[in-house]
């Protein structure tokens, strides 16, 4: 008989019968286990789990129970011959287990329910409250400027007038200099990140990443068959030194960076650090993609040093990616990509392939935002109000929370990060703080060590950013207490 | 010494030094051939391939002259050891040939180039024309409803507003029944097909496909390691009783047909084979995707048969795709899936991952556009158009093509399929036709036998018709007498 190999943790609330019926479960839903075969016995599966054989004898009746196993008098247990008539089954049920990407962590999957619920206080998702949007706004350019342009298949790389838009735009903002056919417009960072790993990278690459790191982008990298590398960093962001060890040993085709407003950690890589990492990713040959769509989002303080793209311009070592996202509305979904011409083809004909180009109308919308003076105007709106959000949860934090966490103020973004001074479990303080219907991102989901959180102070107003950083110094008041 | 396999074909126009030379040439940019190390001997190679000595020198003099190859004295020939310093290279060459995703045929290329020339007659691109796009009608909704909802992050299954609008619109055209969360928003069929493959299918799965099929979405399946295996046809579409025998062989894990409107045959299944298909859906197990994208475009005659979602739906074994590309504007981007509740939720997961869902601000507009009554009213304008288009293409067809095309009426979608009756080379009449300057799609490029060639009658005006196909005739007088 074939052993079972399930991995049982008594740390978990979760019995464990049930986590071993679970287990079970799951690998009959995925066809593991197939239709009719023959379970170990409760003998035999209690002895090579090591437990008690009674906790089998509760898992087989659970499993028994939801319909997944039937028993034959004198023979044993069997998976269900026909579960395809399964209550709630389809023959869909062994599909979704299938495909390159694996589904999104259940911690996100959770998060990104709460979220959408309006009665928890949300410092989780990384974007802007609903009042910051630019709805009137843009219903007033639609009104002033008709749609007359062309609503058909889209130019593969988009269309050229927005791509004129954003050369001139990246050039007066940023310094870039960057010509039409060197941009590719995207539905933004996330599918540039997935385009970048479709059509430049290959199975079994390694990839230099910051540690910790945001997280949607973990799984794109995973499914793609690319391994991950931390590079190793203090409160000034990486350390570049370490890639030109991590390179000896992993031979890294590529780092993937945010140098300005790191995601979550809020670092901006000083300027003497930017021009060591240039000078090594051209002399060891790796290319640099410079993820800047928090770039735009600097509050008060000193401006960060110019883009790594600025800084190495003739050399077009970077790919660099911009998006209105987080200066605009993340619900617009357009982004941009600045490379080297024959990369941009090549990303761009990936990108049609996957979806058939960018949305012409979108595009029309983004240019009429970008030429009619309302991004300026927007974004200095949005940096007032964001910078206020940041003060008032410095503040709370202060009040509600300085014994409990630490934290530096953030120059930029949506984020503050916070260290737990004592020892609390990621998921007691994420289970407690959501009875306090608080949502956050817990830093583990970053790859982080325990004890770190994320805390948005963009998506909420700043009655909920005092009354949540309350009740969160409340929570951990009472786990620091228990622990 | 390596041997080295090149594949020569002595047919291409290419001559065979070339045809060595370029495919070492490939070698080094991808980097099989690493910089600095050494390549056979002329002598060697030679023999190998089975050509003259001189050919290879010939060759190799070509590689030298371009800088991709240096000769050392008495020593042999070896690759340039500094590739990233050679003229117009870059340390991203390497990069360009990586990927999961391969690069769009060269025709294909060539085709989106061209398509983007307003001095080529287009019967390549299946879009509407620039005057039947909505770009009036949407300015005039955008005046008249403000953009006053959510511009964040959209559900990851869509706004639930735009589902329920869906969900009525597809019960109301089509007699889908589709609760709101058996519906995922996407931004197209591309994308829709592209996440079904990424999701849901994996490495190895044979899929089964109507042969002839559309094009774009091959590299999709092809790059996510699935077999597509060709459904035998007639002029009514796939026999039904062929996916028996093929399922035997192959074991399908999946159809993915257009039973409607074909691309590019425009056939219409009738139903008694799309109730013998869902029958053999169900005994077999596998599910079908059924896209509808042409669905809507019914030109004159007798309405075809329902969905096979409409035929099954209590069985759940279609997953239906829809979208705005053909009705409304295929620069809006925005279709839509239904199925399944489990399924749909990991479509949606995996959407979520690779471009973080469908932008919420199309979202709106395409749901003033369904509610206010416009896309009803658009749509007749575009049936009537779209129908004296075709009959316009007919009457020329007849007129200068009549002694040298066969084709179908097409009772409904974009296209004319037609068989070249005499020989002729798919390469020689797209060239030929080029000249003159009329751009179509070889039916090579669906997978067609050789002496296919699909025309769309929806991208031109009906001058337009008339002129390209008096071309066309024209070009395919000309061949029929050389040949």
């Amino acid at each position: 008989m074939k052993p079972m190999h399930v991995l049982l943790d008594p740390a978990l609330k979760k019995p464990i019968f049930q986590q071993i019926a679970d287990h079970i479960e799951n690998q009959i839903v995925s066809g593991e286990l197939a239709a009719g075969s023959k379970l170990p016995t409760e003998r035999f599966l209690a002895s090579s789990l090591r437990v008690h054989r009674t906790t089998v004898t509760k898992a087989y009746d659970e499993l028994r129970a939801n319909g997944f196993i039937v028993s034959k008098q004198g023979s044993g247990n069997y998976v269900r011959g026909d579960l395809w008539e399964m209550p709630g089954s389809s023959s869909w049920r062994q599909y979704i287990q299938s495909g390159a990407l694996r589904p999104t962590l259940p911690m996100m999957q959770q998060l990104r329910d709460f979220s959408q619920d309006p009665h928890y206080i949300n410092f989780a998702d990384g974007e802007l409250a609903e009042e910051l949007l630019p709805n009137t706004m843009l219903s007033e350019l639609l009104r002033q400027y008709p749609l007359n342009r062309w609503l058909g298949y889209s130019n593969h790389l988009g269309e050229l007038y927005l791509r004129q838009t954003l050369s001139k735009h990246l050039q007066d903002e940023y310094g870039i200099k960057a010509a039409p056919d060197q941009i590719l417009v995207t539905s933004g960072s996330q599918q540039s990140l997935h385009l970048i790993t479709q059509s430049l990278l290959s199975y079994g690459d390694c990839v230099g990443i910051e540690g910790p790191s945001y997280f949607y982008a973990q799984p794109l990298f995973q499914s793609a068959g690319i391994r991950l590398i931390r590079l190793p960093s203090d409160e000034e962001g990486i350390l570049p030194e370490a890639v030109s060890d991590l390179h000896k040993r992993y031979r890294l085709k590529m780092l993937i960076l945010t140098p300005t407003y790191h995601n979550p950690t809020g670092t901006v890589l000083p300027l003497s650090r930017r021009l060591r990492l240039l000078e090594l990713s051209r002399a060891l040959n790796i290319p640099i993609v410079e993820d800047d769509v928090y770039g735009p989002i600097r509050l008060d303080g000193a401006p960060p040093p110019p883009p790594l793209n600025v800084l190495s311009s003739a050399d077009n070592v970077t790919l660099y990616l911009g998006s209105l996202s987080k200066t605009a509305a993340s619900g617009i979904r357009l982004g941009w990509i600045v490379g080297a011409v024959p990369v941009i083809e090549r990303l761009a004909d990936v990108k049609q392939q996957v979806d058939f180009g960018a949305s012409t109308l979108l595009q029309q919308i983004a240019d009429v935002f970008f030429t009619s003076g309302a991004w300026g105007e927007h974004l200095s709106r949005i940096r007032s109000e964001v910078t206020r959000n940041r003060d008032t949860m410095a503040e709370a934090l202060r009040t509600y929370c300085g014994d409990d966490l630490e934290w530096n103020l953030p120059q930029g973004g949506f984020h503050f990060w916070c260290k737990v001074k004592g020892e609390v479990r990621d998921s007691e303080l994420f289970e407690q703080a959501i009875r306090q219907q608080v949502i956050y991102v817990p830093g583990s989901l970053y790859g982080a060590e325990q004890g770190h959180i994320r805390l948005s102070y963009s998506r909420v107003n700043r009655d909920e950013i005092v009354e949540g950083i309350r009740r969160l110094g409340e929570t951990l008041r009472k786990l620091a207490k228990n622990s």
